[in-house]
């Protein structure tokens, strides 16, 4: 039996507390109404996941729960805020209970892990699109922005590239270790707000790591080089790479440089900070890896570790970029 | 000739500022940085809107971009709130760059009205869907909510209600005042700061009178009587029933009742501060019209004004309901 839009916010949503009382009222009147701490900026992200643009149709409902929740919190991390509140807009073909019982779960299980609290949003009938806006809070002039990068300053990821773009081109259903990463992606929380301390600008990894690197430099007017072989690659990527032919060898290689969906954070750090910086990190979900230096002269250069440049075949990921 | 999510968003979006300064970071980072004003709280709603289900699909580019921001500030006008920023997350299923053009031209007339700032958003690639989120700021204790009607108290509409539905219905294209009211809804903000001072209960009727009012008065656990025959009747609704037979007179005539999409304001303001409230809203779009009482018993009570009871055919929009 399908619920009334009214019953699917009442039922699954409006009842889960974060316990916040910078909420003054949630979820159930015309507005919610927030207070932001004295002293504290607001920081406000909004990403859409598409069902068979962002997602492949059959993934599971946890997967789109958390997932929706995860690439905002992971845009907050990526400017070193403190997650704070989210809104969901939901657009469903029809109400599920079993399917909005499996994604309310993760997205709660998400939000419940950085206390935030879920405080509007809409439910609408229609094709499975949604869209969360995350809300965060950061002291004025801690921020981490997309400029600032310097030449010089070294560049570093967060946990390991290229495991969600294996995980989809592979396609296998499941919860392989590989799928986990593409299906459960881990916002960088931790690691932004240790970062605020160290880094001179950074940018979360969702279109690959050409493309979002090169959005942090642009800004700048500043170019790259990586070091190709220095990519943090898992154990799982790696055992994958091992079973296959040269020719897919060298194409999943790259995978690193231009697949999306890590959302593992990209940033850049004055070498004298570098390693108190990854003492720090050590600690942290995901840890950091040294990639690559900031240099003057725009434009990403690629080196293996023989010293060889390396061209890579593909770049980042362009939305619409099917009909141009 | 397509263009990327990128070219998308620098094109027609990122370039258009209100002027704020508490836009410490507008379009272009992982997330907007915006400053509270000290002392206020923050509003925040979210609607979105569904080719198809939110509006005929026939509608105009700059029809849709125009709504999709007006039934948020609606919710703010509901608020009571000052508007201050927007984000839009736009699902499109091509570039087109004439679409594009219409729609972003009619959303910033209508923020530039109210010195509402685009910080951020997301373009995607899908079925036509728009989210909009609005932020504005209320006083604390100031804010309007849906909670806090007394039984005795007068019951009141901005506007004429009914337009938006005869419209839709009549399914006339072009530009009439009643397609208008459907396609170009004016949120009441003017209304809504105003009435901080004498409403003790607001709603904005997106969804229909009978449905929101009731929305109002389940919280308190009150109910109201309604006189169908003062609700405010535009002259183009007045002429267009004329010209009908009996049997659909009497059902267009309910439909200030029931029909969704007007966003004119209900609310409740107690007797001895009618007549005050009254000549301030003398001088704001949309003026008032008083249309009923609270009253302790649950339910919505109508009557004629010859003192006959009514009982109208039908409630309010349900969303999923097609299938319930």
């Amino acid at each position: 039996m399908a619920e009334s839009e009214f019953d699917i916010i009442r039922h699954y949503f409006a009842g889960h507390r974060a316990g916040r009382d910078d909420v003054l009222v949630g979820i159930g009147d015309d507005a919610a109404l927030l207070q932001v701490p004295p002293g504290r900026v607001l920081a406000v992200c909004m990403d859409t996941l598409v069902a068979g643009v962002h997602f492949p149709l059959e993934t599971t409902a946890a997967a789109i729960g958390h997932k929706s929740l995860a690439v905002n919190l992971s845009d907050l991390a990526a400017m070193g805020a403190e997650p704070a509140w989210a809104t969901l807009a939901l657009t469903l073909p029809e109400s599920d209970p079993a399917w909005l019982e499996e994604f309310s779960g993760a997205f709660f299980a998400l939000a419940d892990r950085y206390a935030v609290q879920l405080v509007g949003g809409d439910t609408t009938c229609g094709p499975l699109v949604i869209t969360v806006q995350a809300h965060g809070f950061v002291t004025p002039g801690k921020a981490l922005l997309r400029q600032g990068a310097r030449p010089g300053e070294r560049i570093y990821v967060t946990g390991t590239l290229g495991d969600a773009g294996l995980a989809l081109r592979m396609n296998e259903p499941g919860d392989t270790w590989l799928r986990m990463r593409l299906d459960f992606p881990q916002p960088r929380i931790e690691a932004g707000l240790v970062l605020r301390e160290y880094a001179s600008a950074a940018i979360d990894i969702s279109d690959g790591l050409l493309a979002d690197l090169g959005h942090l430099l642009e800004g700048d007017r500043l170019g790259a080089s990586l070091r190709i072989d220095a990519l943090p690659r898992s154990e799982a990527f790696q055992a994958v790479m091992k079973t296959m032919d040269p020719e897919r060898q060298r194409l999943f290689y790259e995978l690193p440089l231009s697949a999306g969906d890590d959302y593992e954070l990209c940033f850049t750090v004055a070498e004298k900070y570098c390693g108190e910086m990854e003492a720090r990190l050590a600690g942290v979900p995901g840890g950091c890896q040294w990639i690559g230096v900031v240099e003057a002269a725009p434009g990403i250069r690629c080196y293996r570790d023989d010293g060889t440049s390396y061209r890579p075949a593909v770049t980042g990921y362009q939305h619409f970029s099917g009909t141009s």
